[in-house]
Parts: C-alpha cells; sequence; structure tokens
C-alpha cells in the first residue's frame, strides 16, 4: 500500500479523499491554491502544500506545481477527485513518467474515453447501445445539419472534449443549428481548448440514468447498481439516487451488463461510470463515460456499503477488488442533494459570503459530506457545492421524507449567503418527483414560484411558560 | 398515527426522537427547561414549552408541568426518551389517565421490570439465566452478609430502583460488605427515593453484552441482535458495538432466545434491553431489562437498517412492527463513542463551558447525534454526553479505523472545555480492545498516561509555498 497519496483538489472531494487514505493508514498531502488556505482539507491532511492563486491554470489545473508538490512531498500516489485533472490524461502520464501513481484508469483509456466521438464508436462496436449520430467529429456546420437531416430532429451537439454536462446544446430545428453550432463551438473552444463537436439524436422526455463499475487490475470488472440523477438544471444534476426508481429488472440488469461489457471491452481500471439516457418506452443508449469519481458516488456506497474511493486507492495500489460481483448487495434506496451557494431567485447565481452559521444536519441514517465550516468564506473562484445531504432508508418515500426532515433541519447563512435548499425542497415535494415520474425537463418546467423558494431557517417558536 | 407528540427530554436524544416525528410526518412540541431556550430540539421543533428550572425535579422530572404541557398544546403521545422519567411507570400511569400515550412499555411491566429483584424472580422463572443472588430485596446488612456467603464473593449489591450503571457497588469480601451496604443504600436512598437494595455474584473479567428487542401489541416479539458495550468506566458505558465481537453463533443465538422469551413472559411492548453478563467461558445471565430506548441504539440501527425509534413510535401508535424476524438481516459493524465534555486528566471532572468551536466529522458511513452547535453553551446541569460518534464499516478492523478518523476529525473547543476524545482514542487503539479480547475492567486497567491524554486538535501543518 502507498505511505503517501497526494490529493490533487480541493472541497468536499479533497476531505473526502483524505478521509478515506486515513482510514487506509496513508499519510495524506493536500495541495492549495492561496484562497483554500484555511479549507478543511488542508487542516485535516498530514501536509500540506500552496500551489499557487486561485485561477485554476496556476494551481489546482497546473500539472507542474502538483507534479512537484508531489515529488518535493514523497507521494507515491496522486488522487485527482472529480473535475480538474481527474480526466486529463496528460496529467496521468506525466505522473506515470515521475513515478508517480495515477489513482484512475490508465491514460490511454481516458484517452479514448475522453474523446466522445471516439467512445462513441468503441462503444458501438462493443454492443452497447448508441443515439443515431457521428461516427466521427464533426468537420462544419453543413455537415452537421446534413446529419440532423438524417438522425432527425431534436438533436444535440456536443464538445468532443466535454463531459459533466458543460458544452451541448438542444438544438429543435435546421434554422438554429448554424447558430447553435458556432457558439457550441466557440464555449467548447474556450472552456476545453478543443473546439471539435459531435452530434445524437436527443432524447425529450428521458432520464438519466448510470452505472458505477469498479475495475482491478486482476480482470475484475464489476457494477455496483445505477443511480437516477434525472433532476438536472441546465445539465448539472441536483439529485440523485440509487436505485433508480420504476425501472424493471430486466432492464436494470441489461444497463449493468452493458455497463460491464463496455468497461471490460476498453481494459478499464478503478471506478467509472457509464451515463444513459433511458427513454420513456424504456430503450437506451450510453451518454458518455466519466472516467473518474463521481459527485454522486455516496448514494452507490449507501445502498451497498462498498467504499468506492478506497476501492480506488487499492486497486491502484495493485490490490484485487474486496467484493466480488456475487458478494454486492443492494439494500433499500438512497438520496442524495446538492446544497449550493445560489439564489434560486435571482437564477441560481452563485451567491457566496462568510459563512457565520453553519450547522449540518445529522442523525439516523445521514450523511453530510462538506468542506465548509463556521467561519469559512465560500469564495468566488469556485464553484459553488456547499455540501452534499444523502440519506438511507429502507423505501422511497422514507427517503423522501427523511431528506426533508435534514434540509429543514440544514442552518446556512451569512453576509450575501443564500442557499438552494428551499429549492431542493420544493423539488422533492413535486408531485413529479414524488411518484418518481420526472424526466430531465422537471426543473425547468418548475414555476417560478417553486424555483425561487427562498432557503427558510427553522423557526424558533415563542417559549411559552406554564405556570 | 399521532398528529401531535411531546417529546420529554432534552439534548440529543430529544433531537433525535424530534427527527423520527418529523419524517413520520408529525408534530412535535419540545418542552424544556430555562437553561435549555437555545437548544437544538427548540429551535427544531414546531412548538416550545419552557416548563421550568434546570433542577430536573423542577423541569424534566416534573411530570404535572410535562402533562400540562401536553395538554396545552395537544399532544396525543409523550415520548420519554432515555433517563428522567422514561422508566418510571407512575409517569406512565398518570399519562394514561390524561387519555395520553405513553410511547413505551405498559406501566405494569415498566413497574415489574423497574424493580429488580422482582425482575430477577420473574425472569428467572421464565428460564432466563440470573446469577445466585437475592430472590426479594435484602432487609439487613446481616442478611445480605449472610447470603454473600452463600454466592460467594466477590458480589455486587444494587439499588432495586437502580440501573443505567448507577446505584451498585462491588464488594470483594465480608469486612467491605456492611461499609458498602451503608453507602450504596444512602445512595439510592437520595437518587432514586427508594433505599431498598438486592444482590448478586460478581463476575470478573466479563463482558456486558445486551439484546434488543421490539415488540408490537400484535404480539409480535423480535430481536436486533445484540451490542457489546463492554468499554465502560465506573458502569458508564463509553464505547459500544454491534455485533459483539468473537461470539460464537450458537451463543449468540442462545442470548437472543433469551431476550425475546422474557420479553413475551411479561408482555413486552415497544422496544426494551436485556443486559447480560458474558462470562470469559461463554456463560451468560441476565442483569437488568431496561424499559427505554439505550443510548446506544445507532449501532444496531447502523447494522439493521431498523429505526428503533420510529418502531416505537408507530408502535405506540398501535401499528404492528415493520419487519418480522425473518427481515431482520444484521450487516457489518457498527461502533458508537460517546464524546463527553469532561476532563480526562482531572479523573473525568465535567468540563463544560460555552463551544467557540464545534465542526462534527462526516463523510462517508458516519453518524453524528448531536445536540451541539457553535455557540452552545454546555452547562452544568446536566450529564457531560456533547455527541454520539457511530461509524459503519464492512468489519471490526475498517471500523476502528474510520472511528479513530472521525475522532480526530472532531474540532470541539471552547473555555474551559475538556472532551474525552483523546481518552477514546487511546481506548480505541489499545491492543485488548484492537483484538476484541477487553472486559469492563479494560478503563480501569488503563495506566495514567493512556487516560489522561489529552484531546488533540489535528495540527495544522505550516504551508509550503512551492515557486
Amino acid at each position: 500500500m502507498f505511505s503517501t497519496v497526494l490529493i490533487a483538489n480541493r472541497g468536499e472531494i479533497a476531505l473526502r479523499v483524505a478521509r478515506a487514505c486515513r482510514e487506509l493508514g496513508i499519510r495524506t498531502v493536500a495541495v492549495y491554491s492561496t484562497v483554500d488556505r484555511d479549507s478543511a482539507v488542508v487542516r485535516f491532511a498530514d501536509q500540506a502544500v500552496q500551489i499557487g492563486p486561485p485561477p485554476a491554470k496556476a494551481s489546482y489545473l497546473s500539472i507542474p506545481a502538483i507534479i512537484e508538490a508531489a515529488l518535493q512531498t514523497g507521494a507515491q500516489a496522486i488522487h485527482p477527485g472529480y473535475g480538474f485533472l481527474s480526466e486529463d490524461p496528460d496529467f496521468a502520464e506525466v505522473c506515470e513518467a515521475n513515478d508517480i501513481v495515477f489513482i484512475g484508469p490508465p491514460a490511454h483509456v481516458m484517452q479514448q474515453l475522453g474523446d466522445k466521438a471516439v467512445a462513441r464508436a468503441l462503444m458501438a462496436k462493443a454492443g452497447l447501445p448508441v443515439l443515431p449520430g457521428s461516427t466521427d467529429a464533426l468537420t462544419s456546420a453543413a455537415e452537421a445539419k446534413e446529419l440532423a437531416q438524417q438522425v432527425g430532429y431534436p438533436v444535440i451537439l456536443k464538445a468532443v472534449a466535454g463531459g459533466g454536462g458543460r458544452g451541448m446544446a438542444v438544438v429543435e430545428d435546421a434554422d438554429g443549428l448554424r447558430h447553435a453550432y458556432r457558439e457550441t463551438q466557440a464555449h467548447a473552444r474556450a472552456v476545453f481548448g478543443d473546439d471539435r463537436l459531435y452530434l445524437e439524436r436527443f432524447v425529450q422526455d428521458a432520464r438519466h440514468v448510470e452505472v458505477q463499475v469498479l475495475c482491478d487490475r486482476h480482470g475484475s470488472v464489476i457494477h455496483l447498481g445505477e443511480r437516477d440523477c434525472s433532476v438536472q438544471r441546465r445539465h448539472q444534476k441536483l439529485i440523485e439516487e440509487s436505485p433508480a426508481p420504476e425501472m424493471p429488472t430486466e432492464l436494470r440488469e441489461a444497463m449493468w451488463a452493458a455497463a460491464v461489457r463496455g468497461a471490460a471491452a476498453v481494459g478499464f481500471v478503478g471506478a467509472g461510470t457509464f451515463e444513459f439516457v433511458l427513454t420513456p418506452d424504456h430503450e437506451f443508449y450510453l451518454m458518455e463515460i466519466n472516467c473518474r469519481l463521481q459527485v454522486e458516488h455516496p448514494v452507490t456506497e449507501l445502498v451497498t456499503g462498498v467504499d468506492i474511493v478506497r476501492e480506488q486507492i487499492t486497486v491502484a495500489a495493485g490490490l484485487p477488488l474486496s467484493v466480488r460481483q456475487d458478494e454486492v448487495r443492494t439494500n433499500g434506496v438512497a438520496l442524495e442533494c446538492r446544497v449550493n451557494a445560489e439564489d434560486p431567485a435571482r437564477d441560481f447565481a452563485p451567491a457566496p459570503g462568510l459563512l457565520t452559521e453553519f450547522v449540518p444536519p445529522g442523525g439516523p441514517f445521514v450523511r453530510i459530506d462538506t468542506h465548509a465550516y463556521p467561519g469559512w468564506r465560500v469564495g468566488p473562484d469556485y464553484d459553488s457545492l456547499l455540501a452534499k445531504a444523502a440519506v438511507w432508508a429502507p423505501d422511497r418515500a422514507q427517503a423522501i421524507a427523511r431528506m426533508d426532515r435534514v434540509l429543514e433541519e440544514f442552518r446556512v447563512s451569512g453576509p450575501g449567503v443564500r442557499t438552494t435548499i428551499g429549492f431542493l425542497r420544493s423539488t422533492l415535494a413535486h408531485p413529479l418527483f414524488q411518484t418518481a415520474q420526472h424526466t430531465t425537463g422537471l426543473v425547468a418546467s418548475m414555476s417560478e414560484e417553486e424555483n425561487g423558494h427562498p432557503a427558510q431557517a427553522a423557526a424558533v417558536p415563542a417559549p411559552v411558560v406554564l405556570g
């Protein structure tokens, strides 16, 4: 086992990884940008190295700074968390060149799957269902238009280098295509440094269902069941659950088998996710494959009891998976809500600031993943994720009731700070969510009033003195 | 189902009950003493009623004040938590007389089992193994001496009205008996208002293992497995776990069967605990039966997935248990540590004060039950329990590693505030605990240095700026 691991990330996920390392007896090295000096992971880690100013390119995306920190501190491995360098094959290669283990899939696998057009072709070859669309990156708006005509509108344009819900646009008809092509291309160039696009048929009223896979270097490829992440706002997941509700067993099993087949086909190692779109008539198609830990991994951990980050680390160290497929049991229902420092009343604009009050919920069957604490200043430099609140219950109705209790209990305040807590509670209470009839269109369909519902602190009742 | 429940308790357990009510859609009424005005449960409950000044007799033990609060707020039921009025049959009777459901066993069952001498006789009749000792309350020190001679030293003197580790004394030989008798009698008179004592043989190098039972009004009597609570300091439990480690299956099953037989014999309803002493040669004897929720119930919840407080409430409302015995599955290992505001370096004297910093741990497979928050003042009026930290893991070694991580992560400070966190970590690290070879004598056997190990905040490493 590694004696020292460097964590190339920040926020709640850096703390998540540090916790797993500590429990494995591994020394942890945190890296941090100047504004993250007082972060929870810096307090928790055995050692912390400042790697630069807040712009990501100067710190959390700076391969030289991170490699230097690893070499200086004697780290034998680097865990990249999610986002930042987690799916960058170049980073994985530089790690390898420096005799540092990258905790993730091999660089060549990330390379293949990171190119969404190549991944589509590979997976189609492996027998996974893909939506009608590009077989290669598009070369022009005219080509896109011709292809769209063939597969039928609506279509979705996606950046080849995209992922995580960024760099995509739904196009309703031929009129909108040229503009959308230009916009998405410009966005992809700016964000990913790669303006290549591809196109697929877009499925309306669909669900987002994804399968978690785990693979070791000894030939084991297993799945940990599926997650439904259909509650999204502009392709960003807000509420996730496992298992996916209202899904027939055969359909579930077919999706698991597809993911396992896909992972095996490319020689996947570590933790990965196969994201599928599930149509109302129970067809499913591969959307993309993520070569990293997902934000929503806790719901899978809650229903399976498998510590996914621990498995990532032990697999990277060459150990076999701790469980065989036939030992994985799914029990009950888990839900996760992402609590963001955003103002639902101002179109979910970031609402950062100093947390003067931060009292996370607790009690039975509740899991809180957060890097926030009273006195922590949520800055404008990074994403607005404040905390992930997850619950477990024997069934979905109890899980929803528990999550509502948990969100009600959460006390977060500070000058200028707004949260999505009230909005999340409105969504949980929505009849379509309650009956699991919702699709990825749920949030967009919610009224202004439902969306803008302000986060309410639990009212303190006036004391009544009895004689 | 009840529409309103009053919670006749304070601290973490009042919040635990309020959470369960909220999840069931039940309106909650908190009661509080003047010093608990800003307590977590008062903030969380739908309504809160001040019932008097801090001395327990004037508030949390005041039956008239609590009944009055229930009547004024329209509460149909009262949950007593643990301690205070939770095992008082008179309180249960007054509730009944006021058409309020007492969430607990019937008054006559509490009456019988609360009298430890009667309970001993009843359980012996039901075929449960009891230690050689009194068949009735002792009438004099002379009678105690004679009986002690018969059963053999060491013996333990216990208050008939005692429980929860209070009102007991171990006597090594005849010389010590008269003094111990007088002392224990005086203590029992002062604390319980009942100076009757009984006597049993005392088993040295024993373990404390207890079985959780759940019973409804429809004839179901089930168990949720056992807990090992052998880590104690002066009969107060400090670390609890489920399942009990290093216990052969047949022994476990025999203990479960004994508890179920005992519960059925007395017509038990609700949640109860059968506490056994387990000898080194695997004999077990009944110590006492608790007619209430235990502090350590979370470890059972973590391994079974059964929400014990929810079951207490639904059973009291007349519903059947939500699970049958054959549906109860035990999975993995759960540990709980009681974090107290005490100073191990000053013989565990209470070390209350204002919590200027309070950041509970979190992340995977962690459960925190606490009423504390930053700005909460831990007062001198009540017990020193700050928080219960519980963890789940697939096996005991991982559970211990996880608990150590959790305790290390816990940040609690304030002027004058000391905690048992460091002491708990020393205990977890003790070779006897690690190998599950410990008995109830473990803590007393630990050296001064081990006991007095101060709680250490995680050191913040000095930042290293790389070029």
